[in-house]
């Protein structure tokens, strides 16, 4: 793995690295074929990445610094539009499609702050799937337990092993369900969904107009906010961790601490005692309230209904390009009435309105961001039933915070050398910056 | 008719009248059983306003005078709140629905400007037609030609000729696809739809949340205004008509003229030619986009979608109770496809920029609100086929300001004794106090 991003920035300015030389590491990592390279980055992006690192140096070399990312190289989702590429979106179907004519505007932004751009990483096809397997590039394995071979988490998977396996200093992920926090915290990273209007999703492939957002998967809650505000077109600041002594803290007593494994209940405690320890003022309450999510999401739900509307032709003529899987997540969406959908997006508001008022009281709503270890890839692929169950388990907490449209850091919790478990700190919508700064704060105390 | 409302204030400020005065002779002729009363209202608040009349004197005779509407006797639409009262919205379904906890926020704002609420006006069931017929509570007949008998336009039916049988100084009512606009066209007043975020639709019983606007009708630009400050939340301000000479005007050569009848095709030319005559520089242009309207409305619309989601459950107890042909309307909406509508509400969002492109260069756009002059309300009545027809072609033009969410003012402009057309001024999204500024400077060319 890369350094922090903040260490990488302080060494290149002290001239203690190079652009090159990281990209170099990067680059080297990813054509190794003894690792999952292959299957992390659907394309990389290698020539025009020296260049672009080469550039960096002689701009530093002049003086020249737009941003702490110049010259860090990260990775970015296949979803996202680069000019002249067909946006794959993790899958085949889409690949006699029209090339972007510009970078996403996300991108954009990354890159006149400096950021190197690696190349695309493997995703969940069309981003549909918590789960992160992808039968057309390959399943990049979860760097815990390799041996067992399991998944990395969806549906930013490659964006995640590009960061723990050093074939990237960060990755750009989507997330409309959970695919950044899902991937982040199956693989012992920290992942960040904003609030979704503050980062444009314009020229990244949709999967639901009401629930996409873009977000960072990286080392720290301070390398996702540098990523976030570059993004979000904001001037990066500094976090300043919020002292966990005081902070009022809530735990939701329903839906989230449901269906745990032994590892995720044990670790997730821990995590809670420790924070008790350091002085923060924890409860557990009953939110009746996140009931009516579920409830009302009954008579279909906004991703497969907008994931429809948007592939409704592109499978019409292809469907037998599509992961079987997907396709079916897809259809999903065909039969939702358009009464149902109507009043889905006023219980949305309303729902918001009450789980506003309940948590404005609190610095922060902690969970788990997802309830059990990354299961195994092949015991996924061999059972239909499983697949589907365990997506769902998967996606159930992070989505939450979609439909709610709030601020979510998912953070590691567990002890080095055991498996991957996320703390997921989800703030307000529009709280953005102080989300991040209670999540650095609750890194700091479960660190020290 | 009541004079205009600045006239009511100056005569009040003046000691001429009373508000007691007024509000008697409004309650007078609204009780005549020679007159239309008990069919422009389903209920009259007379000791209420009476009440409210005296009250209101009474504060003017110690100097408070909350708003230039203070003490003028007003009438509103049967589907706004008040206090108390259960919202019948023109229909008899609702009539074991609870009562109103309180007044709708445009109510409220009106009577604590001081204006008297003399009670409710008929409307189409629902609110969902055009025409006005309502087989409730009987269909308020035009003031022009009475004797065939036609029909006021709806669905604010009754709030239109409240006002011109002197039974209102003017009437609120809603507009969902021209339902403010046409009764104020066939009446032969001045009726405004603002944009819609404008003014609170809370209280007022819903037909389409898409397209749902709160406007006045009244004698002129200048009374619209003052009673749309006013429920706005604004500090009303005298209109400054802005004159025609010079004005920028543009009349889509698309749609918007078709079939029209030669009444309304005379006159409207006619005012045309009076607007260039003093100075405007008028233009007919093919604007092919409004096509792109009717286009994307084919897979099912706003209004009868939502309209289905709202009455879905008392349709189902009590369908009997509906008029047949709004329920035939309603249950229009029953089949939509939610996939359709999400893309039905992405074409309107680019509709709108294309149109705002369009006529950005313009002062507003000019067409006539309605193409025909008011039909006869037994020739509707005894025929299905040419209800659903006429209905249609009457909501045609205004509906069009409904879909791109534009301000709107429909203003008479035939000679006095024929049949009452309307000159429709089109102003721009949020352009709401320059296109009632660009109506009064229409509305003194087209009297000068």
């Amino acid at each position: 793995m890369f350094a922090p991003l903040k260490d990488l920035a302080a060494d290149l300015a002290a001239g203690k690295t190079t652009s090159e030389k990281l990209t170099e590491e990067a680059l080297e990592r990813i054509a190794d074929p003894a690792g999952e390279g292959k299957r992390i980055y659907t394309e990389v992006f290698a020539e025009a990445a020296r260049a672009e690192a080469k550039a960096s140096d002689a701009l530093r070399a002049a003086g020249i610094v737009p941003s702490p990312l110049a010259g860090i190289p990260i990775s970015v989702k296949d979803l996202f539009d680069i000019r002249g590429k067909v946006t794959m979106a993790g899958s085949v179907a889409r690949k006699d499609e029209p090339a972007a004519g510009a970078d996403a505007p996300a991108v954009a932004r990354l890159r006149a702050a400096g950021a190197i751009i690696l190349g695309r990483t493997n995703m969940t096809e069309f981003a549909f799937s918590g789960l992160g397997l992808n039968p057309h590039y390959g399943t990049p394995k979860n760097p815990y337990d390799r041996a067992t071979g399991r998944i990395p988490g969806g549906s930013s998977s490659g964006a995640a092993v590009s960061v723990t396996d050093g074939m990237a200093a960060a990755g750009i992920g989507s997330d409309t369900g959970g695919s950044v926090r899902i991937p982040s915290a199956l693989n012992g990273l920290t992942g960040f969904k904003p609030t979704a209007r503050r980062v444009p999703t314009d020229g990244a492939f949709p999967l639901s107009w009401s629930l996409d957002s873009i977000g960072p998967l990286a080392r720290t809650a301070s390398c996702c906010a540098l990523l976030d505000a570059v993004m979000a077109g904001e001037t990066p600041k500094p976090v300043a961790p919020l002292p966990v002594k005081g902070m009022r803290l809530v735990v939701p007593g329903t839906i989230v601490l449901d269906d745990m494994d032994e590892h995720v209940a044990k670790t997730f405690e821990a995590a809670l005692d420790r924070l008790s320890k350091a002085g923060a003022i924890l409860e557990e309450k009953s939110f009746e309230w996140l009931l009516e999510i579920p409830a009302s999401n009954k008579a279909g739900g906004f991703a497969p209904t907008e994931a429809y509307a948007i592939h409704r032709e592109l499978l019409s003529r292809k469907e037998a390009e599509y992961d079987p899987r997907v396709a079916t997540r897809i259809q999903g969406g065909a039969k939702m009435l358009a009464a149902d959908y109507v009043i889905l997006e006023r219980r949305r508001t309303e729902i918001q309105a009450v789980a506003n008022a309940a948590t404005r009281d609190y610095d922060a709503v902690l969970m788990p961001s997802v309830p059990v270890v990354a299961p195994s890839i092949a015991s996924l692929e061999a059972d239909e039933h499983l697949y589907h169950t365990t997506n769902l388990l998967m996606l159930r907490n992070p989505s939450l915070g979609n439909f709610l449209d709030r601020s979510a850091v998912s953070l590691p919790c567990h002890e080095a050398g055991t498996g991957p478990v996320g703390l997921m700190v989800v703030g307000e919508t529009m709280g953005d910056a102080k989300t991040l700064a209670v999540a650095a704060g609750i890194e700091a105390a479960l660190a020290g």
